[in-house]
């Protein structure tokens, strides 16, 4: 590396990259490095790397011990077929078992990424239930193979519906703010409404026809909607009722993100299921999974296990991943994530008293996202969803010409930074955003 | 790393990993480490890997110019989300493109693995063609997601078809062994009767609802089947008349495995998209994509490309993918494979003279697969398809427990060795194959 200029990288990259979610040909910013919270264009500007990129980059950019990992593995080799054991995906199952509770979990199943979690996920599910339907939540995204895909809430389903998929079911999910609730207050009235209409569809659908439910413990790319109290452990009791698995996606939410190893720690409930990727490597190299309880790793011992892929338990990623879980337990990340939230939950508050363009702050741990809103009395989104519009996009545009990166789905800005993240750089940052919540009061609130 | 014995590394496999397409808490061979065309179990034997793992590390293990790209790339950064412009990724795309040939293809699209670059092709030629169906052949394997998965012809479509994905209708393609024609004389024949059969089927399910056709250009895991003389092209026209996309999976087939960079380029047609992984990167890193041509990428001009996952264009990943694909080009690999050809495919047509278990040979550049059989003149298969039968594990424990390590499905053994293989390496494993074969002529066909 090192041979093209930023000119010329991004000037290939516009004629021969196809871009995910967008029209082809279109500019893109070319990036040189990145280290901590940061990442660094070609003329050197920095950037506060201020969503974790796609909420991955858990313990930020080039963390020494993951580096120093991935070399002393490549010293022996880089990749071993999945059929032979290796000392990387062995210690990284042992660990991912224990993080989520050795008396309950048993086993992983290794993939590449997110998507092929929730796809082994509901195909195991369909084996061991020996049942089709798969229950998932409109406000979620669980990533965009056609398993994946049709699971998906957000629009992002669509071309994964082309041609379809049988047996995918949506259920409506709360989303306090938006269905008029009031957090704190309304939580019990609100978990009853949803879980009363949810048992409603289950019975609809056939309790008996359903394989299992899969929802991202909070949900994260769609805007870190927390559920009302009581509706998780509500939504699993609802599953124990009727024999179906629990999948709880942690791709995003998972890894001391919340403040927790796991999303669904901060809820009375247990899935059946994990499904992980992202911070488990904090993306320096490709690797997702499942962690199963014992009912389903039982299922398996004398029945052939119908997944897998070329790269399950790739040799170089577990050993990344290895040395990241270890990480997060060794540098206690979780009480250092606590510590940091109360600052950030602090100034998002203050946020949504300042601001008229901020309807709620919604936060845990260094999970976050503000709803932006046109009206805030009547609580009406910025933008209505599914309809294309430039604001959103130019709030970002906004916040990252300040030096301030982050992304956010419809009438959401995600603040999800790398949870390493100094006291000092929160407070060097989150005025950033401030300035530009108050452009963006003066711009369209008026 | 460097913590566990063998044993431990093995004992934590069998207690912790989900095991793809087997029934867990098997044992699993441990092993240490991985160099040139060998690796080595915890006890040091060393063992030759004969289908360089599930064919894809065409450079061998442990190649200096994939380590070196892989550690350069990991001093500016490890990953760089999607959205963003990174030399490596601008580069391979380029590369990638000029090695299909720029004057057809035009753009690449990223993903983690074979199985998701299936899934994001027939994706994008429903998206193009409007169309929903999809053509795909029995004898095949595309991957074990929900999509990849049933497109897939062998028996690791099941799981997938559990509740099930519409739209994907299966052809029979030919096996000119096993369907009784004799290659170079009964070609045209077979050509005939199989495309007449496939449009058929076609205008069954009606040629204007089918967006693709895809297909291994070389059909891998099922046993190096190679097309009679004709096919590929006939298959070809046959999209041409019917709008139909058409999609060749190069998974195994590409990356200068056939002597080519690419598999259909043995052949006198183009499909309209190409789908990779494996051989990209050698496996040292997770990477997969599909190459499209001007039609395709076109399209996305102007239409948004619902397709994405969070590691499409994996810095790190795509740093390695551009030193294999220079490597190929650079060390003249193709020219390699065309010389080590002579020597396995004149070693395979022997094997065939002389062992009654041998009926047929297969060999295309360094993918090659021998046809085990029961009764040569009635040409039966050593074993029945889909059928459980401890005669094939039984024949390749043999060959490694001699340090000849490859893998097959049904009645093939599959010989792919690394594309860096030598002349003396060939000369001193092949006849260790040699020597087993003899052991299942005296075993198995009595
Ligand atoms: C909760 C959740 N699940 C699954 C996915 C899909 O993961 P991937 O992009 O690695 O396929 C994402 C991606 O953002 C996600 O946020
Ligand atoms: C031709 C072909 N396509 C697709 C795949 C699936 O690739 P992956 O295992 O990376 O999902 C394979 C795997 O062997 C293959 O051989």
């Amino acid at each position: 590396m090192g041979m093209l200029t930023g000119a010329e990288t991004e000037k290939l990259h516009e004629e021969y990259v196809m871009q995910p979610w967008a029209m082809q040909g279109r500019p893109s910013l070319p990036v040189q490095k990145a280290e901590g919270i940061y990442f660094w264009d070609y003329d050197g500007k920095k950037y506060a790397d201020m969503s974790s990129l796609l909420v991955c980059t858990n313990l930020g950019h080039s963390n020494p011990d993951i580096l120093e990992a991935i070399s002393r593995q490549m010293k022996s080799m880089c990749f071993m077929a999945p059929a032979y054991a290796t000392e990387a995906k062995s210690t990284l199952a042992k660990l991912l078992v224990e993080a989520a509770g050795a008396d309950v979990y048993r086993r992983v199943f290794f993939c590449n990424g997110g998507a092929d979690s929730n796809e082994n996920a509901i195909k195991m599910a369909r084996m061991v239930t020996g049942r089709t339907k798969v229950f998932s939540a409109y406000l979620s995204y669980h990533g965009a193979t056609l398993g994946a895909g049709n699971a998906s809430g957000d629009w992002r389903r669509f071309a994964s519906e082309i041609g379809g998929a049988n047996g995918f079911v949506h259920f409506m999910n709360p989303h306090m703010y938006q269905d008029g609730y009031t957090r704190g207050v309304d939580d019990e009235a609100c978990t009853a409404y949803f879980l009363k209409a949810l048992e409603k569809q289950m019975h609809f659908e056939g309790t008996d026809h359903i394989a299992a439910l899969i929802m991202e413990s909070i949900v994260g790319a769609n805007g870190v909607i927390l559920p009302p109290k009581g509706y998780m452990e509500g939504v699993r009791a609802l599953c124990d009722t009727y024999g179906i698995l629990m999948i709880c996606d942690e791709v995003m939410a998972g890894f001391c993100r919340t403040g927790k190893m796991f999303g669904w720690q901060n809820f009375d409930m247990k899935p059946d299921m994990i499904t992980f990727a992202k911070g488990v490597t904090c993306g320096y190299l490709p690797l997702g999974g499942v962690i199963v309880n014992a009912k389903v790793a039982d299922y398996f011992k004398d029945h052939v296990l119908q997944c897998g892929l070329t790269y399950s338990g790739h040799t170089l990623a577990c050993a990344a991943g290895v040395a990241a879980v270890t990480y997060y337990t060794e540098h206690h990340i979780c009480d250092h994530v606590k510590k940091m939230e109360a600052i950030l939950r602090d100034f998002l508050n203050r946020m949504v008293e300042k601001h008229v363009c901020v309807g709620e702050a919604r936060c845990i741990g260094l999970f976050s996202a503000l709803e932006i809103v046109k009206d805030k009395e009547k609580r009406i989104p910025m933008v209505s969803y599914g309809v294309k519009n430039p604001i959103m996009p130019s709030i970002m545009s906004e916040l990252k010409n300040r030096g301030f990166s982050t992304f956010g789905r419809e009438n959401n800005i995600n603040i999800c930074p790398p949870l390493t993240i100094t006291k000092e750089e929160l407070k060097e940052y989150l005025p950033v955003l401030d300035d530009v919540l108050t452009w963006v009061d003066e711009t369209y609130c008026k």
